[in-house]
């Protein structure tokens, strides 16, 4: 698919398209995102932890059966080398209601280069208790 | 300190002297296995966000204060490839109390290789409901 290459050509493209497929709870575009790789983890806020595709895709298609999710992420901390992106982010959900501004959600995404572009290998979610604090970010690279 | 280099000379000898640095309260054992990066980003669980290692250090010298937290890694996930090795695991805490079998630890460890050996950037920790589910675990390599 040397479309799907062309649009994944960054770590920072897939995880674009990783939030947009969660808007659009379009299963079949979040799953060709994750590396073919069977030991590929998901942890959703307290949940337990999933791995490989299979486990994966059905907490998806779970998910998206009460329709896609609206999260902007911001916050976003970056730290890579050549084959490797790792970005902790605050996931802000559209349209929060009283009770979800007592907490944020503080997420891990992680990125391997594979030969398919830049997969996710693991994203990790969780709950943190108050309003996300504001803070200035930037990135690095580790040599 | 050509002796710390070899005692870190893998993703999981670092794994190994950080749980340990925990058990035994050691501050500066704990701080030196961290990445030098101002980027690197720490979670306990139910906290906010932690990054850089003065924000990392004050948080765990408070930890500290009440002595070592003793915690048996396990059902390790590993992905790597030849500069990164992401560590996903359940974080068991001795001497648990009946409350906390109603939930387990999930911790996600991320070391790069840098000059100085393996080392931390980033440890998401983060609760999650029941007991921890019994499962088969490997390990892979993504190139």
């Amino acid at each position: 698919m040397p479309h799907a290459k062309f649009m994944h050509g960054s770590a920072e493209e897939t995880e674009t398209a990783f939030y947009d497929a969660m808007s659009r709870a379009d299963i079949e575009a979040m799953m060709t995102l994750w590396a073919d790789d069977d030991e590929i983890v998901c942890i959703h806020p307290n949940a337990t932890r999933l791995h490989g595709h299979a486990a994966i895709r059905a907490a998806f298609e779970s998910l998206f059966e009460r329709g896609g999710v609206h999260i902007r992420a911001r916050q976003l901390h970056v730290t890579h080398n050549l084959s490797t992106s790792i970005h902790n982010l605050v996931e802000e959900l559209h349209q929060a209601s009283e009770s979800d501004r007592e907490m944020h959600i503080l997420a891990t995404n992680i990125y391997m280069k594979t030969p398919r572009g830049w997969r996710i290998v693991l994203h990790h979610a969780s709950v943190a208790p108050g309003a996300a604090p504001e803070e200035n970010v930037s990135s690095t690279t580790l040599h």
